[in-house]
């Protein structure tokens, strides 16, 4: 049996080195890459995935996994052997069930529907993307029958990226946290808007810089194991458990940017920098899920890193880098403008009180289009009609609307979105935890001490990796399953003292 | 036989893809990746290489070879495809001559010696590295004795770096410019020394850095296709002939080191992204020879941009740059103290004329470590010995003596050296060959236009990239064989008016 996991391992060690090559050819096309190497990456990332892919879904991979199967359950659940073979089982059973003539059908069509969009977007031109949207739907509602026996059809979506979560209980999480959300943005948006002119002064991006990277080595981001890089869009890669990443973009007319951009990055990247070495090079190695993933980005951008503790410790600081911009500006206008509310346009522009509405909105119309319910044609109407009535404004054009998020041109529809709010929802749920169990982090942050909190969610979570599905991982952290109570009470909290609700 | 042909480049194809992804994997470790990530990024390297070379290896290959045999007899020599399958074959029987388990034996042992050597070289201590370089040597020697038939047991080793070369006809042109280049070194020693004091003043790297940009787009190095980045030791890598990348190091102490370095890497640059895009993805991408590489990399830093004409134009550029540093310092006195000879310890930092007595003596070595006629253990003495002959100083340490090189250390022992003397030579007899067919390139340089020369070179060798052997090239271009003539003509011009001879 040791003979067999050990085979199982390396060759799983070899699968994630093809990934990991993948993935760093992918960080080198969004941070370095010159304009020319464009073609050869494009087969050279295809080559090296399509190589994983049949290793991993070699009928050898199969087999081992079957005669593993009296070990693993003879051994405690959550010990590292029994995990590594039920997770990798998990996934190969998924990997399988998919032809690879349909992989890459799906791939193929994921390229050219980014190409589409990729002009349509600034064009304003829904009628050219529209037949790649609609084939895009046709494949994700294929992908999805590849797995009968679903209760709704985005199930088998949802699981890719937030293992065990149903259609139905995050549509029921998400009309109850609609219900909740609604009355507090009515109330906060009656309210006079707060002043957000000092986060739009000029401010040189080198400083913008050296300031992202001290608050982020701060919280405990580890530049032995990462470090940071511009990126047109932001986003954390790993290589290794050694070697995690994080991207960022900065503008010197928004202080904002880069800030929480750098903060909301490394909160995914403390994650895997946190994950137990000995699960180096397994399937084990990583996060859980979309939503608890999110959960970390949120908790340090956000509940962490928009917080007035916080910046009692880092404001001065950002005072003495910025003084022409900064000097005159109290520390409430600034706490007061990095948490404005309004009703806005962008999804990934919104603050953090709004920024539900984009989810929920696009959630649901995920759904309704694998249902059938609405159809791709009716999609910018039925965007329109829906944000008008969640926001109270319209939007102007389908580039900021229907056509502003790439996921559904470059992926797929179904499972896109949920995370996002799911990370939101955990990161109070998380948070509650670690200051029940540790109630000096509160005191903590305001001295610019992030040791207590980050070893806490590094014990509670990050080591773990892929060990716990999501719904295991919160059972065990809070002791019961996904709740919003934590999350409205924070938002209620924060934003009824601001707003004097 | 074009579905044979067809499958034969879609296999060579995935071949190189996975090396492209290996050549990234080294060019992050050497630029941009954080130490944590180096015990990973080992093991992923080695599984890029395993899987290649198990994949090119592939007794479906060889069949795909053999029955495609008659097309190539029937196409010409030099159409891409009867080009492509010879190349390919000759790669091939070398590959499968050497048993899988050897070369892992060998690479783990290199990277042993490596290891041992980067403690032993700062130490001084060849004592600790003597058993792993007995070691090569023994590795060395089983490597050749794996293509038996040779007239001298280096010829299989330099066959890897030149092909088609042998330790007997390189030995007879090393000996021929023996002969003329200790005169010229003992002529130009025995007058005073240049003076280089202006090169080692203070030059802040950024604006050294955009000087060195600056000149090698002029010569033609494309920027669209490639990029600069920092490393400890420059090198060139390409990960298809759109996207071909240098690196250079900067001494602010010291305005040659970057500057040369440069113009050197980007004449490794210029051939690898001249090779005709026709041939992107299969063995015929890419250099023919160590020997013709290097060529290019010399010509570029030294008979261009060494030479007075190319400083004509940019030392006024130069001067506006650095104005409180070359200001008052004559154009002469700067080309002088960039062409100063010395008798010198280390081979990386000679000049173009003792340059090659470095090459001759390690080349020697190769070959008496080869043959027996020296042991590891005697060879510290020899070296002293030696270069004391060559040079007229004696090394006062190993450090600086026989530790000063990686290659023996990192690699193997024979075809090491050959290919920079090589270079050497076929530089000035390729620029010669340019300049009679092009007599205004001597005049354009001094004008700071770069483009007939650029031109005939992608012309004459960047395209062909591996379709020709060295030896067909340098006929091809030359209408003769390798010839020391026009490299000691250049020297003699060059260095007799510098120093009256």
């Amino acid at each position: 049996m040791k003979t067999k996991l050990k085979e199982l391992k390396t060759r799983l060690t070899e699968i994630n080195d093809l990934e990991s090559a993948a993935a760093l050819l992918d960080w080198d096309q969004n941070t370095y890459m010159p304009p020319g190497g464009a073609p050869a990456r494009a087969r050279q990332t295809a080559t090296l995935e399509r190589l994983a892919h049949e290793k991993f879904t070699d009928a050898g991979i199969g087999k081992l996994l079957d005669d593993l199967r009296p070990y693993e359950e003879s051994a405690p659940y959550d010990s590292d052997e029994a995990s590594l073979i039920r997770v990798t089982r998990r996934d190969y059973e998924r990997a399988i069930k998919v032809p690879p003539a349909f992989v890459a059908e799906f791939s193929d069509h994921r390229s050219a529907s980014f190409q589409a969009w990729a002009e349509a977007r600034p064009a304003n031109d829904f009628a050219k993307v529209r037949p790649y949207l609609e084939k895009t739907l046709d494949l994700s509602r294929r992908l999805a029958n590849f797995f009968p026996g679903y209760e709704h059809i985005a199930d088998p979506l949802i699981d890719y990226a937030d293992y065990g979560m149903k259609a139905s209980t995050v549509r029921a999480t998400f009309a109850e946290l609609r219900e909740q959300l609604v009355p507090i943005v009515q109330a906060i948006t009656a309210q006079p808007p707060a002043d957000d002119a000092c986060l739009r002064q000029t401010f040189p991006e080198a400083q913008q810089w050296a300031f992202g990277l001290e608050v982020v080595k701060r919280l405990g981001y580890d530049f032995e194991r990462g470090r940071q890089d511009k990126a047109p869009h932001p986003f954390t890669t790993e290589f290794s458990i050694g070697d995690v990443r994080i991207t960022t973009r900065v503008k010197e007319n928004n202080l904002g940017e880069a800030l929480f951009g750098t903060m909301h990055e490394s909160g995914h990247g403390m994650y895997e920098q946190g994950v137990r070495t000995d699960l180096e090079g397994t399937p084990l190695a990583g996060g859980t899920s979309s939503g608890v993933h999110e959960s970390q980005s949120r908790l340090w951008e956000n509940v962490v890193g928009r917080s007035r503790g916080f910046w009692r410790f880092f404001y001065p600081r950002l005072q003495d880098i910025f003084p022409d911009q900064l000097e005159d500006v109290e520390l409430e206008t600034f706490y007061r403008a990095i948490n404005k509310v309004e009703r806005s346009l962008i999804r990934t522009d919104a603050d953090e009180v709004t920024y539900n509405l984009h989810i929920l909105l696009r959630f649901d119309f995920e759904l309704r289009l694998l249902e059938g319910d609405l159809t791709v044609r009716d999609l910018p109407d039925a965007w329109r009609e829906r944000f008008s009535a969640d926001m109270g404004i319209i939007p102007p054009d389908d580039r900021d609307g229907v056509l502003q998020d790439i996921h559904w041109y470059a992926g797929g529809i179904g499972g896109a979105f949920q995370g996002y709010t799911l990370g939101n929802i955990l990161s109070a749920q998380f948070f509650e935890q670690a200051t029940q169990a540790h109630p000096e982090i509160e005191s903590e942050i305001e001295a610019g001490k992030f040791s207590t909190l980050h070893n806490w969610l590094k014990e509670s979570i990050y080591q773990h990796g892929r060990k716990y599905t999501p719904s295991e991982l919160v059972e065990r952290v809070t002791g019961g399953p996904l709740n919003i109570e934590p999350y409205i009470r924070y938002l209620c909290d924060k934003y009824g003292e601001l707003y004097g609700l």
